[in-house]
């Protein structure tokens, strides 16, 4: 029963998602956190901005989960209807809360805009619920508690929500675990394999699966563009076993291991980069900059990354990054050899340690019988010369660009290994003379 | 009762999408797709790889839908249960098809992998199915009907789900609605602002927003970062008044309207350069490459989009753009100064007729008191001239940089505009001579 109690179901208000206007990021978010805190996600339900529908729902989980999080609903336009229904479900009625009215007006007066009388009604809350501060924005948080579940309504826009999380809802049910001497009891390891499909991965481990599952540590495959993520959960007593199968499975699969935390391989590349000092630079042909603006994406990334080249048409491959015009009309744009003199370009013009470069073919047009669409080269030119390689991905373009970017990260990971060993043994040699 | 049986519920499965590894962007998809063909998404629900779990969220679906898609647990691993539980929930039984077998061992050798035994397996689907052709993987999709409604399984892999909707369900469907006499009666028209909050529209509004409300139009308010969207949605009779309402409203609120068919800028951009056959390049430092990224994701984007330079640090923008150490030194790297000259900077090196620059402090490192994080500097160089802008985000990293991106777009369709409406004018005038 205890462990039961440790469920949490999601429901997230608006049409905005049923219709895809919307992707559900939120729920996402809630999932890793929540899960990270010990607790299970049991159900995500979305549910139309109609008063009916969010009572339905609203009900349904609270029969089942002990914590129920709700986002959405809660701006100031007459679309937003959820304290109402709050209000309803929980039998209270709305009450002004002048000090969080006063945070509000302070709120448009910081960024000189007019408060308007919608706005301040956002100091208007249920008298059954605690208020949740937001710091970022104009919608407080709301938290309820009966019949020993607690239910919890948040802004639906994504930091304003992962604020309240954070800062309200995770500290309090936190205190309500420790008060009631409940613990986390369920813990994932992960692995990033490139390379090989998930029923390849699963014949290879085959009698080991078998084997975990027997003693509570369940796998599960999990396969995206050009990865398959390996998650190993334990509940309960297995927990102390997760370890060694994490690393059985790990020596029998090492060829396809890109990380084996499970994370990311652009995480893995920064940490490499600046655990070894290094520079990169980008040379981007059919990725448009997506390889740069995802190695940006971390903070910290100004440590190692220098910048690069969006050599989008030909004539920036030329004018910008050096490749000569007759290389281009020899081999085509998309072709090993340019993929080769992008990246030695780059690395020179930026000065970098390594650089990498992709040029492909990501469709829908531009294909022929000999590069089909999805032809995608590319090459990681650094201090002991150039390493290049070659995929053919498919037909959908965003998937292509996706694919190639990861895979060009990897390109780089292998390459900075390599060299990383090699450094490491002749510093090896060194020492024993 | 005919309009009650549109509804089409969502249930995707999957541990994976509960803790968050990954997102849920199928449902929006779908959402997308089932809304342009007049169906009502009613709810979504994510369940775990949980027999009971799938079977009562399966039934509970049919309670209320006409139409319910399932997606996932289809792959070849043994966390893939989904066959089992429909099996069960039809009760019917697995029986093997040959002809899709022979399809899976084709698509193995054809990529020269090896077929296992459950490779094979996957050509076993419940008896009572219709098996739905997948020309993208080895996971066929399964269509059952009972009780006068439709269950639909399909996997979890975004582009196989997509091209099994595209080239099987919906068809069917059609056929269906056409069969039985139904036909769409749910319309959506929107338009996107930037620049003002949702409470200072819908105060703009609010006489227009009463009254076609009474008309049986109702208007939601979609916040994203820098963005507002505003969706009418009527339904019936109402649909005829659609394109009235949608044009008072934008009436009213034409300054802030950057898209009337409530566009992305970025599609508003593309499709801009493309009529005026103008060219673009970029410039990027804090974005590192997104806004490139952004402008290639469409396709076509070659007609228009030269390519650009990721000057992440200072020698970049000095070495790859021309700006002077002495103006960097002087303004600081995030200033008005720096992104004038990188925007001319990189419109002369790539003889591009415009050029966008974009250089900021994404965070969380990185602010000064006179320049906190979230201090975002933008210009657009182009034949007139430079036209330039200063943000004040916020300060999380990658909302600081989505919305740097879509202002620089802002920026750009701006002066874009005006000079085509200079032209045009100018055309006018010489026609009149």
């Amino acid at each position: 029963m205890a462990s039961r109690r440790l469920l949490v179901e999601v429901l997230s208000i608006g049409d905005e998602l049923l219709i895809g206007q919307t992707v559900n990021t939120n729920a996402a978010w809630m999932g890793r956190l929540l899960e990270n805190e010990g607790w299970r996600v049991n159900r995500c339900v979305v549910v139309s901005d109609d008063e009916e529908a969010i009572l339905e729902a609203l009900a349904d989980a609270e029969s089942r989960a002990e914590l129920v999080l709700l986002t959405g609903g809660l701006g100031p336009t007459r679309d937003d209807i959820t304290k109402h229904v709050l209000c309803r479900h929980f039998k209270t009625r709305l009450v002004r809360h002048s000090a969080i009215e006063e945070r509000i007006v302070a709120w448009f007066q910081r960024r000189g805009r007019e408060v308007l009388q919608v706005n301040r009604d956002q100091a208007l809350l249920p008298e059954a619920c605690t208020p949740l501060d937001n710091a970022l924005g104009t919608a407080s948080g709301m938290w309820f508690e009966r019949d020993g579940g607690v239910t919890v309504s948040m802004p639906g826009v994504p930091y304003e929500m992962e604020h309240i999380m954070e800062s309200g809802v995770l500290p309090a049910m936190r205190q309500r675990l420790t008060s009631t001497g409940r613990r986390p009891q369920r813990v994932h390891r992960s692995l990033l394999t490139m390379g090989a499909g998930e029923s390849q991965l699963a014949a290879r481990i085959e009698d080991l699966e078998t084997f975990w599952e027997t003693q509570g540590i369940k796998l599960a495959y999990l396969p995206s563009p050009g990865s398959v993520r390996m998650r190993l959960t334990a509940e309960g007593a297995a927990v102390a076993q997760l370890d060694e199968a994490h690393a059985q499975i790990l020596r029998r699969i090492a060829e396809w291991v890109v990380s084996e935390d499970g994370l990311r391989v652009e995480e893995e590349l920064a940490h490499l980069w600046k655990s070894q000092g290094w520079t990169l630079a980008v040379g981007e042909s059919c990725t448009g900059g997506g390889l740069g603006a995802l190695i940006v994406a971390s903070p910290g990334a100004s440590a190692y990354f220098l910048g690069g080249v969006q050599s989008y048409s030909n004539a920036a491959k030329t004018e910008m990054l050096g490749v000569k015009p007759e290389l281009i009309a020899r081999h085509g744009a998309v072709s090993a050899e340019v993929a080769r003199a992008m990246a030695e370009g780059v690395r020179q013009r930026f000065g970098a340690d390594y650089a990498i470069a992709i040029t492909g073919i990501a469709g829908p047009e531009g294909g022929t019988e000999d590069k089909p669409v999805g032809t995608v080269h590319m090459a990681c030119a650094g201090p002991s010369g150039t390493q290049s390689a070659a995929h053919s991905f498919g037909r959908d373009r965003s998937r292509n660009i996706a694919m190639s970017i990861r895979a060009a990260c990897q390109l780089a990971l292998e390459t900075g290994r390599i060299a990383s060993k090699t450094s490491k043994a002749a510093a090896g040699v060194a020492d024993s003379l």
